[in-house]
């Protein structure tokens, strides 16, 4: 293999991905060097459907790009929501990641739970089953979600590459310490191993302004 | 050394602690049973000078007690003000902490400061100089503190036995870690060790919620 395949519409991170893996296969055990690491801090927002979507924002509806993120084909969209909760406190200009998605599913921290009247569950994103709902409004019209309000458990995406070199799995836990004049460990980080993913942490809003994560001189992923 | 020195007007916890001093020194390095950990969470608040209450309460006012905290003498008042950040940005209900100082502090969470517009320095209490102000308003007046708003840095109240066990002194840094479904291990906790107070770390909101300390299974301080 040589970087000539290039030439045969492969993109220049495919190829560093099969030069990485053959010098691998041929060189045993030997770690990689350290990936990036990147942490970010994942703001309160919400995943919807098409269905919601329309019913939310009007027929042919589409989610439109405010900023990209940092995982190749994910955005924070232009599109905001009004949340109401259960005793009629509001959250409102909530933003709608992007793309779209079979489920819909609101992410808060505990700060904004609490200041919501909702007693959020901890969970994996998608794992919604059972979980507080409330009503959503869009310009154009609102739907009352039954379930599908929480907080997302701390994650780390994962390329394969990453997590070998960390000697972890998918589903396995690890621990980010952040180095601050707030320092602090954060322990459960659930590891997310996909291909098509980059090396990236989430914490949400309550966990990186915990640990300053804005002015870290540092972060550390450890098994 | 007896019991009976408590029957003159000494109150059992001072006989306690005398009880203990005798016999550490006694027994020399023998460490003592292990103090009783409190974590609390300590929610956005003011401390308040007399001058300062009086404008904002009117002459003459005085803090009431709404609910008693845990350290002997200091409770939460019933008194509250509003507070007005530099882009017009407010804080409703904000609770008067007594008893009264001879300085003016606003302690926030840096989820706060975002939604106030202020970059919150992370200070030791009383350490103000410098520190962003705002504007107050109370029922009968307002006040515009030219400084004095913070984040208070992570702190263990320490009475000089429980320093003696966890062998620091005034000022070191300890490691706090909450157990929990979001465990986490905040650094920088600075000892304040004071005879007249009990063993509490206090920690904000945002430190409090990373970590769900109100659902954990166990607190430990280590150096």
């Amino acid at each position: 293999m040589s970087t000539a395949v290039a030439g045969n519409g492969l993109d220049r991170s495919a190829v560093e991905r099969m030069v990485r893996e053959v010098v691998r296969q041929r060189l045993g055990a030997v770690r990689g060097p350290k990936p990036r690491l990147v942490v970010n801090i994942s703001a309160r927002h919400m995943h919807v459907t098409k269905e919601t979507l329309e019913i939310l924002f009007g027929a042919g509806a589409e989610l439109t790009v405010m900023r990209p993120l940092y995982q190749d084909g994910y955005f924070a969209s232009e599109q905001m929501v009004t949340i109401i909760g259960p005793r009629h406190r509001t959250i409102t200009n909530l933003r709608i990641l992007g793309p779209l998605r079979p489920e819909n599913q609101i992410e808060l921290a505990f700060t904004d739970g609490i200041a919501m009247g909702i007693d959020l569950p901890v969970r994996m994103s998608g794992k919604v089953k059972g979980t507080p709902g409330c009503i959503v409004l869009g310009p154009k019209g609102h739907v009352e979600l039954k379930e599908g309000v929480i907080r997302a458990q701390r994650h780390a995406h994962m390329h394969p590459d990453d997590a070998a070199y960390y000697g972890v799995k998918n589903g396995d836990l690890m621990r980010l310490r952040v180095e601050s004049s707030c320092a602090a460990t954060f322990e459960e980080i659930i590891c997310r191993v996909d291909p098509k993913v980059k090396l990236e942490v989430h914490l949400d809003t309550d966990e990186g302004n915990a640990c300053d994560l804005a002015n870290a001189r540092r972060v550390e992923l450890v098994k």
